[in-house]
């Protein structure tokens, strides 16, 4: 048997689990449904008895002789009810400590502390999904080696990872982070959250759509067919994307001029726009720095499993290896579809 | 004789040096000018005279009991040749990091050593004037047990201590806090660093002065009188002071969503302005967050002294007491005016 942490991203409509040993080996990955309608204690039940399916299954799997720092060769043998499990890494939304799920809109949730979401006698390490995407670009993926950086995936929203000292830093109570919201066109559309000209209301996949959706009378444009259409020369998805552009070289420029980031890692829907993206950003925000260079941008390395990834490392920090994942190379399986 | 250390505040103009024993009384404090126009190294020169100066003077000040970590009553008496310096904290212009000053445009520096400002043997630490005054205000100050929160003085030009895990953070290459050349109002007017719209641009104390001087025909107007003014009803100077706290709750606005501190200190020379600042200010950060609660804002607790007393508690550290101060009360006698 060999020692694992069970590293579960909890979102609104599935989570996903996965078993990872101590040398970053993703040994299972697997989906369920988040009961979202069934109420708050509902999602918290189904968190507790998926860890505990992982465990078993993980309970299970072949013995192979490990590479890394514990459940070596040398090591002796665990009496058959002994588990392997010896951590937990769950990602949950909201506003979350390491110990508490602090307050979560969409799950009804206020004050769950981590020992909550498990029945098994295992230290349960919490935390906010882009800062623990974060985390794993940090240790593994594309800020490996870069203390003080920027995380920004561009999808639906839009929210930072800072990364401050080699830690995802969460502000004062943890509300830190909200990029998307910063008022980079104070005189120009109204956003969702009831602000003026925020850098999401022009720039997150959703708003590149939107946005052109409106302008052009094609309804659920999507935002990868605005690239493709800005790429092609119609006007309207060139004006579009130039909005995004413009109001994304505004926000990098404050973040740069406020934390002065050695890098700029790129992720989420919209960083897959690639060049399209980065070359007219990488240009803009140059312009909007006069006395000091820009940092580098660059595409996050890790993908939709940054946030798996990011809660393994929390398990493993959980079970008392904080320094864990700096030696690990990633290879992980594809997740099957929610059944 | 008591052990103490030299703590001095490099600026442009002049230097003001002190000497502050291990439970923070400033023994004594003195100006100098700084030799700016003879070069580089004659104001490396001017500062090590400076600090052998102060420190045979502290040699001859007279022994007091001393209450604090060292050098009290019980502790044998230093022979004569013996020096009670334990270390210097510099506060130096530019971009610095604890041992060396990187670059100081205005003096000439380029990667000038700690150890070489004195030829002491004693241990210095250096430290960013904007930093070091909050590290201070952290540590004595108004941020006193707020371990996260923003120091933000307002004078001539604006720049910000973000306190962050309760030590200033400079970002990765120490260029950071560069607040007041965040891009607030975009399309708005043309700031002397040669971008649009930065903070400082309409919210220093320098730029108040000089866009009601321009706009009311009436040069050289300080910004304390367009506070008067504006009190008074001038339109021209209600405009003006309007425009300042806009750009100051955008810029406050973008700092607390990206970093949630847990409280906004105001320094300088503009926030004697008082409730004059602050009353409209918090009205309308309030305004602009939606989704949270704006963080309290507080005036500064010490005033032109912030820079001193950083600075001694840096000397402090390097002096191996990285912790003291937090027991200190604070009791600065007045600097007479560089002779």
């Amino acid at each position: 048997m060999r020692s694992f942490v069970v590293a579960l991203d909890v979102g609104g409509t599935s989570m996903k689990g996965a078993l990872v040993d101590q040398v970053g080996t993703v040994l299972h990955t697997e989906r369920r449904a988040t009961p979202r309608a069934h109420g708050p204690e509902a999602v918290v039940k189904t968190i507790r008895a998926f860890i505990t399916h992982l465990t078993r299954l993980g309970d299970t799997l072949p013995a192979t002789p490990a590479r890394g720092v514990q459940g070596g060769p040398n090591r002796p043998a665990r009496s058959q009810e002994q588990s392997g499990l010896v951590g937990v890494g769950l990602i949950v939304p909201g506003i979350v400590t390491s110990d508490t799920a602090v307050y979560a809109a969409n799950l009804g949730w206020r004050d769950v502390p981590a020992a909550d979401f498990t029945t098994l006698d295992v230290p349960v390490m919490l935390g906010h999904d882009v800062r623990t995407g974060g985390l794993a670009e940090c240790v593994l993926g594309a800020g490996r080696g870069s203390p003080d950086f920027l995380f920004l995936p561009i999808g639906t929203g839009i929210a930072a990872a800072m990364i401050i000292n080699g830690e995802p830093y969460g502000g004062a109570t943890g509300w830190g982070g909200e990029v998307g919201h910063i008022p980079v066109l104070p005189t120009g559309e109204a956003c969702a959250c009831g602000q003026i000209g925020c850098l999401e209301t022009y720039a997150s996949a959703a708003s590149v759509g939107r946005r052109y959706s409106i302008r052009a009378g094609r309804p659920d444009t999507r935002a990868e067919q605005v690239v493709s259409l800005a790429r092609a020369g119609d006007p309207i998805a060139v004006e579009v994307w130039n909005d995004a552009i413009e109001a994304l070289s505004l926000g990098l420029a404050s973040y740069t001029l406020l934390l002065d980031p050695i890098l700029i890692v790129l992720g989420g829907g919209l960083a897959e726009a690639g060049p399209a993206l980065t070359d007219p950003l990488r240009e803009r925000l140059a312009k909007r720095l006069t006395f000091r260079e820009a940092p580098p941008l660059r595409p996050a390395a890790l993908g939709v499993n940054a946030g798996m990834l990011g809660a393994a490392l929390l398990g493993w920090q959980a079970a008392g290896h904080p320094d864990i994942g700096h030696t690990w190379t990633v290879n992980v399986p594809e997740t099957p579809p929610v059944p």
